[in-house]
């Protein structure tokens, strides 16, 4: 910003103001750069969520959770099997591969419907047990691993993004379990748009139409 | 669906493929339409909040509570205290007025800006306890008044939305929880949006431009 501050006290005070606003974005912009990936911030947020999903999900009558969105969505008790099956095959077995391979050898496609055989024949409550015990497992695994700031910045494969780094992979960890509570969210939400009546145009979670990408 | 099944076996097996598309889509309406209002799953959802955002954010650093989305946006810490303000100026004051006033006095309209008042000075974790404690107030009150099927018919007056029944309140005071808890988790994926590289593209909450009205 040294540049436009040499610049503004020659402008007349309108093309100020409109360099301010410039200004104020900018410095969002820095902000949003400032946010980078910070190890036990991740840790914190992956420690939460599978107690969090507990607190809202546990016990809440089937309406809530087993009723989706139309046909090939998921209910409440789907994302909880697919964060299952994150945990199995995805976040911990990549961060090893990027450790044990770099860029060599690509990580194994994660299969998004795979939850269907985590949950087969289980109930909610056994799901939430099972995801706080695996999340607990591979916490554990990826405090042992001690990684340093220079470990962060090693690089793997992506099957379909190309190369990534280990610092990506954690960071995408913790987004994850944020795009399923929001997805949850939403599908819950659903099952009241009509209960709601006129107050659905208030209600940001209703106009929300899902974003994963397919 | 009973005109359709008269028809059906008429028409060549495209057109028959058409209309069972067609029913489908008719069998999903059925289905919305089954989803009204149920208050025991309201109070069942309204109990297990305070104790999920609990869980999400107390003692979560404050890089993932205190940040939003940009100017005029909220923190994970301005919707607890925003869902505070509800509980003491919106829910139940309205659904008290419902049954006290009928459509004859709108009520009070909300301010959506009032957490402000409430928040002020006081720490994540004060505004969760405080979260908690008007909610099992209320949710007390509520049960208390023992409210039959067609008390929730009971129509009253809101200021903007016009006339509107003590059902879709109860029912909209449950999805504004649902929609904050969607706002919570994009807020704090936002602070993320450049930590996870190209991953972006698969996190549909980093697509979710936020929907509340004005």
């Amino acid at each position: 910003m040294g540049l436009l501050t040499l610049i503004l006290p020659r402008l007349t005070p309108a093309k100020q103001n409109g360099y301010n606003q410039h200004l104020s974005k900018i410095a969002v912009c820095e902000l949003g750069t400032m946010m980078e990936h910070n190890l036990p911030h991740t840790i914190a947020l992956l420690t939460r969520t599978p107690t969090a999903l507990d607190a809202l999900l546990r016990d809440l009558p089937e309406a809530w959770t087993f009723r989706n969105e139309g046909e090939n969505t998921w209910s409440a008790f789907d994302v909880v099997g697919h964060l299952i099956h994150g945990e199995r095959t995805d976040w911990m077995p990549r961060a090893r591969m990027v450790l044990q391979f770099g860029e060599t050898k690509a990580f194994e496609p994660f299969d998004r419907w795979g939850q269907e055989r985590e949950s087969q024949g289980k109930s909610l409550a056994q799901l939430l047990d099972e995801f706080a015990r695996l999340r607990s497992e591979n916490l554990g695994e990826l405090r042992a691993l001690n990684l340093r700031q220079e470990d962060l910045e090693l690089r793997g494969r992506h099957p379909v993004l190309g190369v990534v780094t280990l610092s990506e992979l954690l960071a995408t960890w913790a987004a994850h379990d944020l795009t399923h509570l929001h997805q949850i969210s939403r599908v819950m939400a659903h099952q009241y748009r009509e209960a709601v009546g006129p107050w659905n145009a208030y209600l940001g979670v209703l106009q929300c139409a899902g974003h994963s990408s397919p």
